[in-house]
């Protein structure tokens, strides 16, 4: 339990995007049983949906396109989507995109889809 | 269940800061049991603790300080805070503050204080 001010700017810059079509992702606060997690990506992302977990994405720089299979939404700076559990989507960013994501602790970023890209430990900063 | 993504702007537009002391809070989404909510806010509310829920604070624009038994929290755009349950707080803002809220469904605005400020249903926007 932290009883500190989290400033994003400042959390964003304690880590780098590493490579394309990975997720960088940091845990900064935990709010019940979620996790609030800064991320870095830039790319396309895998298709994958979570069985049992909500999942927002509220865009702090950047643009993220996350396609459904019936839709694309589009969001930019102050823009959020929530992912409903067990829908498919897959991130895509053009240009490296900052992402505050809410999302139960169980959450794997790949979601169904374990593989090489999936991140089972995420690093708090 | 809403496919539609949020843009903060248009939704802090569609609501008005209405008096001094008072929550103006909406409901903008819903992730997993929580809400996320906008508030609008200007003066000083009042002490009170949510015994089981952890409430995230995060500045969209505009100063809030988070006053604690013990030492304030100063907040501004870009910043958050996640108040544990259980821990006394009291909102204060001199000037009127956009804020995001994310917190459970079964969060009351004045957690154990209920009375006059209490807003117990909470309009979606």
């Amino acid at each position: 339990m932290s009883l500190e001010k989290v400033n994003l700017a400042d959390k964003f810059a304690r880590f780098d995007f590493v490579k394309e079509n990975a997720t960088q992702q940091r845990i900064v606060g935990e709010v019940n049983d979620c996790y609030v997690k800064l991320s870095k990506f830039k790319g396309e992302f895998i298709w994958h949906q979570h069985e049992n977990e909500d999942e927002l994405f509220l865009i702090i720089k950047g643009k993220l396109t996350l396609r459904l299979r019936d839709k694309d939404i589009e969001l930019k700076e102050g823009e959020f989507f929530i992912v409903p559990r067990g829908v498919e989507h897959l991130p895509i960013a053009e240009e490296e995109v900052h992402i505050l994501l809410v999302e139960p602790k169980s959450t794997l970023n790949t979601g169904n889809i374990v593989g090489d890209r999936t991140v089972p430990v995420v690093e708090r900063i």
